[in-house]
């Protein structure tokens, strides 16, 4: 299912073609291929090159995707335990020397991008899902408390909408809608639209 | 200047080719084409769809700009003032409830990453850089409590290296280095490389 962006202004099709599809074929995908993902993500930006991001892959019935599947949200398993592949998203917040990164879940953020535009350039889906409980699953998967689960990525092949139930359905089928690039791009001071957009 | 990935596995091209370049043709980039950057961050996903990326747009001479190219440490002020464009990234860090909003900057990295991947697939080159004064910036650009500094982007046509000082230009012909994939892809428990990768 591809789903219509309606975009003011031109974009890469990669970028709009990506969207949170929920929608899972039961069929893994082959490692290598996984393997590309995180490949993406590693390239990724960060500040002093410090790679915060941190990911935990749970394949259906291991331990990983067994914890992972325990510690989401009703709501969220009832799709997301579909999916082949659970992955936890995590950041580590602290640099080499032990200061604090102001910055580590922005980096984290960055490296999903990646991660999620590769798994649509290779017809994959990689739908995101933040309802979980974190203190859990740091205990269930033996997270150290500098490092902070952040989301969940839910991986596979897209398959048909209509293995979802009646109320993920229609979230999967809603139309993609933001706000104006006025509400969010400013110029001096804050809260006014940037000059560019005016004229 | 196009630098070399060396990725393990396949990556799309357009997350291969980026890189954080900052030497800037000093000629600006067109107003349209600039706003395919902004719409790029607009399609970016968030939870709840709260959409919490905020941008400050500033153009050489501009209030903006200037407050920007103040409040940079100097070394950065180096190559990113050569830039035509600054922005300035912020997280707006409460739900529209007031409850705040955990994952704004991880959220706000996707949007920039976007952004970044945009300006590549149209020849240009966004920079990014953390070194500047925070408060300063919030002062002289009048940002709400709620919306927080995380990073700056300059943003123009990729110029030649030699427009770069010594110190910049060695930084900015580094090779591309990251971790291995078994540095931060785990299965469980945390810290032991993911089955996918010994498999």
């Amino acid at each position: 299912m591809e789903k219509h962006t309606p975009t003011d202004y031109p974009i890469h099709p990669l970028l709009e073609k990506r969207w949170n599809n929920r929608a899972f074929d039961p069929h893994p995908v082959e490692h290598p291929r996984l393997k590309s993902l995180f490949e993406a993500a590693r390239w990724a930006p960060s500040s002093m090159n410090n790679q915060p991001w941190r990911f935990v892959v749970g394949e259906k019935n291991d331990a990983a995707y067994e914890a992972m599947s325990e510690a989401m949200m009703e709501a969220n398993r009832q799709w997301a335990a579909q999916a082949p592949f659970l992955v936890l998203v995590a950041a580590h917040t602290r640099y080499e020397n032990g200061n604090p990164n102001p910055t580590a879940l922005y980096e984290v953020g960055q490296a999903v991008a990646y991660f999620t535009l590769q798994a649509v350039s290779m017809g994959l889906t990689a739908a995101q899902l933040g309802g979980f409980d974190s203190n859990r699953l740091m205990e269930m998967l033996k997270l150290p408390p500098e490092d902070l689960p952040v989301a969940m990525l839910a991986v596979g092949i897209p398959g048909p909408q209509d293995v979802l139930t009646d109320g993920v359905a229609m979230r999967n089928q809603a139309p993609r809608m933001r706000k104006p690039l006025e509400a969010f791009v400013f110029g001096a001071p804050w809260g006014t639209p940037a000059p560019l957009l005016t004229k």
